[in-house]
């Protein structure tokens, strides 16, 4: 049996357009016979090197009230829950740690999903252990091992490592969708398009 | 009869993303029945006034490597021609003036695909003259006195007020779309978006 074609879909938890993405690719990867392989990362090191100490929506305001509104109308179109969460952006490293912990167990996708509908659909801070702690017990898994996991050296050396691949693969913000081959697609509005690109 | 639902159609000459949606913008609000009027402006000043001097597809080299990529595999599948014009971005003053200038004869969109065709079709110089009479003659315009209009006071008042008025609607990028009830929608991938929000 040949391998099923492969997309690596990159996310930060803090990106608001990376939500929709969590929320919508699975169901399009499974229709399109693809595999997704999720690989949380930090946008922050990449935006301080290019010199924003912020988020370009709280940087440029115009984009800012924009993209809210954007998100808005693409929620309801995709029928997901949408509640802002304070403050924004969250500080994502402790939930990119603990999904990165999941890697090999297999449980990255659930616990990213639980968290990310946890921040933006009931606007939790998942800057908070609670509620991180929440999205891995909603998720069928052991909170205290997964925290455990989340503060080793190694966990933290894959997100550094991640991170700078990220970076390496010309990677400017989230979500982003990698092929095998190479090819780059930024935001959720390319997900079809990524999808179709690997199918084929 | 009641009048046609209208959809404003922002733009800037020099913008990429731009030349997708002037080659598709008019098939798709005819299928609608939707009008659209067309607004050049410049987006110069209003990346200014957030500290950019250049297009950020300049500024930000990553992203910028992208959206050519990216533009290149949107033109494939909207089946239009593409070459890179230099330098770029263009200066748009021209093409804008010249376009506004039009308004009342109603050519400001014959002038303006023929503009961008030249640009990103055929990757020709828009700063220079003797292309924008070019574009002036393939659309059948008199193009000595779409010039002699472009440099009036009254067509350079208008595109400052124009540009002002883009501004003040919260447009940060373009191409960008705005209802009569002052919904925005940024970028050729919302303009199937904004023309279904004024059909319905």
């Amino acid at each position: 049996m040949p391998a099923r074609p492969t997309l690596d879909f990159w996310y930060d938890f803090a990106s608001t357009y990376s939500y929709l993405s969590v929320m919508r690719i699975e169901e399009l990867a499974e229709g399109a016979g693809v595999s997704i392989r999720w690989r949380p990362f930090l946008l922050g090191p990449i935006f301080a090197a290019q010199g924003w100490n912020n988020s370009p929506f709280n940087l440029f305001p115009a984009k800012g009230k924009y993209m809210w509104r954007d998100l808005e109308r693409r929620c309801r179109k995709y029928d997901l829950p949408l509640k802002r969460p304070a403050p924004f952006p969250q500080n994502s490293l402790t939930a990119a740690r603990i999904a990165l912990a999941g890697r090999d167990a297999g449980w990255t996708p659930r616990f990213t999903r639980a968290c990310f509908a946890l921040q933006f659909g009931e606007g939790r801070s998942i800057q908070d252990e609670p509620v991180v702690v929440e999205a891995l017990r909603q998720a069928g898994i052991d909170a205290q091992g997964a925290l455990a996991a989340s503060k080793s050296e190694e966990v933290k050396g894959r997100l550094k490592a991640e991170t700078e691949l990220a970076k390496s693969l010309g990677i400017f913000g989230a979500p982003a969708f990698v092929t095998q081959d190479g090819e780059l697609f930024w935001g959720d509005d390319r997900l079809d398009d990524a999808i179709e690109w690997v199918a084929q």
